[in-house]
């Protein structure tokens, strides 16, 4: 028999203020922490969600457009087949003991779904070993030996529940307290900045360029530098997201090996996020990795600077984002620091095995004359022209908007437009109590259902305003996140001018 | 063309000590961190079993048993059919699209996966909402309902990757310097004191009766809490872990009310580790959730004293370590709060979702009647009575052995006998440099390739040795390691005494 007990009746019975876990007890790096990209714009996006299902009519659009996260098959994107089927067959071995099922499944998916299941001590139930399979690390060196001409070690390799643990692995390696300080770009993914919140360490931002294509030059490493050494602050890492995000920009090799080489003279280590390394649309320009930037700069850099590289399965275009893959390198990085890396994670026993799994489909795909190439090809391709052409139409739409300038997205999944905001709305903002931006993207979200994220929540200079979406919703319906926010935009600065 | 560098070659061109992250420099709080269940002795088996592969004669042993951790399937335990089914289907839903291969699939393996896909917004692929996918946190209170008799709130619910996430959050919100105090077991899972260490807390260990099959009394709790307060410690919670790991007993209703009435007269927050709550073995017993004990208690206690319960698929019956899938449920918690731990855990974007479905497949099995029932019915018994019959077998082993005592282990995964070290080992063990239970853990696994760890990992009495040992090996294999124990052991007390 269920007993119902109202939830929250704590204060009948004692003062609030007596929990051991009150909001004031709060360890208060946590509650500083911001994460924008889930915040409150996203529960009002839910909540739209809602009433549209029981009551359409109350408001003035038909669907929610998410933009606010990237995430593409949340909105349409579907799975690359090769994959999934070869996950499904390490998933459910069994199924491969039954022939009619056998012989239903192209030859490729089930030699490779067979080759990881005998090399992984136990299938998709079992514990790896902290590192990840070694199997999966084999593939990832010879992705990265193939596409950087360097060679790589197994032993520097770790898989990790998508980039996120990685990253925040090693900043809880590098932060002591709050003398020490971890560079960041402005704007930047609030991973960044909530995990150097969450361990109490010093936030240093440096900006980007957005003048120059959101460019990163080491004046503004220097500026920050400086001024981070004038508060005591002892320089230790610096964060560098390449293919940019939230601002889409790529690295060309010898801006990247300038940054290497500040690193080099400032003593600090590198952390490059390089989760949208395939996401590279402009046909002028390519993806260099830090590691191949390194290696190929003199031994006294190429074997010195200290690099941790972070890829994932979430990005790209494979968009895997819920099975949590990816996996960090670690790149003349001391023994026994590697052996403290290994520690953290081993706590954590190991990341999940689908996961591992799709990393190890990430890195190495069907080969022509495989039976599955032909249609992987097809498929993969046909996602990748799309997100070019999405990406195109979404910065060349913002930027006909009037007061509203846009880069372009020459890689990743997102533009960061600034938008000149009318001075009466910057102030009706601040009654409101929140940056123009924020309210921005709430009216926005209010008028059309399309749910961005406001550029305060990745950090841009003072006085600025942008927001970030994403160019993901599939190419029916990104026209319309063009269209709905051109007509909401236009009627806004008619409003507020 | 391939370039390649030697690792660690850093030292020719600059110091080691000018490394950004040079092991002096990593925060210390992660240093301190130990993990034993994955430290030296397993990366020595994993050297030994390597050396079985090139060259087997150079070992006394044919092959290495690894009975140092939970992890059922690395050692022989096929996993659960229907589950796999259904997930795999979840992962690959194009299979669905093949009449012949669905045709081949129990009916209720198909409504299951395209229910569960319905209702997941995307599919296996996408970042599901930061608690998790609603329709799983559904079952996940469905299940607990049942179980408890007491009502759920899915908002309550968070779905993790394995408990340790769930854990590590909590303890995170907790933990604000090192004068905030966690009571944990003594002994423990040694993810909780790694985890207070790298956050800075302060572990407040409370000792388990031995010469009571491993029972928590309030005396201990009293004495652990007035030693903690005499330091200027601050008690924010107490951590239990029923059924015990490493200890395997199974806490009774009353003892349980004890501890929570304890708990609410100290304004303590209690987290409870309900990994092992299907693995009660002794038929006199029964595993009773702290969520029931408390609601089931006056209201001024029901409603007030804090609670958080992790549950978690790895252990059970059930066994998928690799899926990492997990949950946890607030009780009388400050819906502010509530909101902080949702806020830490969408940095993470969510759990993986492949573990996410394995937590709904956890806690809604095949009911009688559905196609798959029969057989899932004796698959989940089989391997029940086999871990039942293996608790007894192992136990009654160590019992025989000189110097040996091992309470019952009525639940979990483990042994935690107590062994009687000769003067004579303990003085070599402390020659060696090491605790005396971990020297002989290394004999054992040098001796026989049984991989065990030593109390210390888990913490024990001063004075005291003991070891933690699974009984996972398969039935076939579980004499042995009982056999190969006894053999060494009668060797070592010659050789020692």
């Amino acid at each position: 028999m269920m007993q119902g007990i109202p939830r929250n009746t704590w204060a009948i019975f004692r003062p609030f203020s007596s929990q051991a876990l009150h909001p004031s007890k709060i360890n208060s790096r946590i509650k500083n922490m911001e994460y924008a990209v889930r915040g409150a714009l996203v529960l009002r996006a839910q909540d739209h969600a809602k009433t549209l299902k029981t009551d359409p009519g109350k408001l003035p659009f038909k669907d929610i457009l998410l933009c606010n996260i990237g995430n593409p098959q949340s909105v349409g994107q579907v799975p690359l087949t090769f994959p999934r089927q070869v996950l499904a067959m390490c998933t459910a071995p069994s199924l491969l003991d039954n022939e009619v099922i056998r012989s239903e499944l192209p030859a490729d998916v089930v030699v490779r779904a067979e080759r990881i299941l005998a090399n992984s001590g136990g299938g998709m139930g079992a514990y790896s070993e902290s590192k990840g399979l070694e199997i999966i690390r084999e593939s990832v060196k010879e992705y990265i030996e193939k596409r950087d001409g360097y060679s790589t070690n197994i032993d520097d390799l770790f898989l990790t529940n998508g980039a996120s643990e990685g990253v925040k692995t090693l900043l809880n390696m590098l932060v002591r307290d709050d003398k020490d300080g971890i560079m960041i770009p402005i704007p930047q993914y609030p991973l960044y900045s909530a995990a150097i919140t969450a361990l109490g360490g010093a936030q240093v931002s440096y900006y980007l360029d957005e003048s120059e294509d959101w460019g990163l030059s080491t004046k503004m490493l220097d500026q920050a530098a400086a001024a981070a050494k004038a508060d005591g602050i002892e320089l230790r890492a610096l964060c560098v997201i390449n293919p940019g995000n939230p601002t889409g920009q790529v690295m060309t090799e010898s801006n990247i090996k300038e940054v290497i080489a500040w690193a080099a003279k400032e003593n600090v280590l590198i952390m490059a996020d390089e989760v949208y390394q395939t996401n590279v649309y402009d046909p002028a320009m390519e993806f260099t990795s830090f590691k191949k930037a390194l290696r190929s700069m003199p031994d006294d850099v190429a074997n010195t600077v200290e690099l941790v590289s972070f890829h994932s399965t979430s990005k790209g275009v494979l968009g895997e984002c819920g099975m949590r893959g990816g996996y960090l390198e670690l790149c003349n990085i001391h023994p026994e620091t590697s052996e403290e890396v290994y520690k953290s994670l081993s706590v954590n026993l190991c990341s999940n095995l689908p996961g591992q799994v799709m990393v190890d489909l990430m890195v190495s795909q069907p080969k022509p004359g495989d039976p599955s190439y032909d249609s992987y090809k097809k498929e993969f391709d046909d996602i990748f022209n799309s997100l070019q052409r999405r990406a195109l139409l979404l910065v060349e739409g913002l930027n006909k908007m009037e007061g509203v300038t846009c880069n372009a997205s020459s890689g990743a999944m997102y533009a960061f437009p600034q938008i000149q905001v009318p001075a009466k709305f910057e102030a009706e903002a601040a009654s409101r109590g929140m940056p123009a931006d924020t309210a921005y993207c709430f009216e926005l979200l209010d008028a059309t259902g399309i749910c961005v994220v406001p550029g305060s929540g990745f950090g841009q200079e003072e006085g600025t305003f942008h927001l970030r979406t994403t160019f993901l919703p599939q190419e029916d319906k990104i026209g319309e996140v063009v269209e709905r926010m051109d007509k909401f935009h236009t009627e806004f600065m008619k409003k507020w001018s």
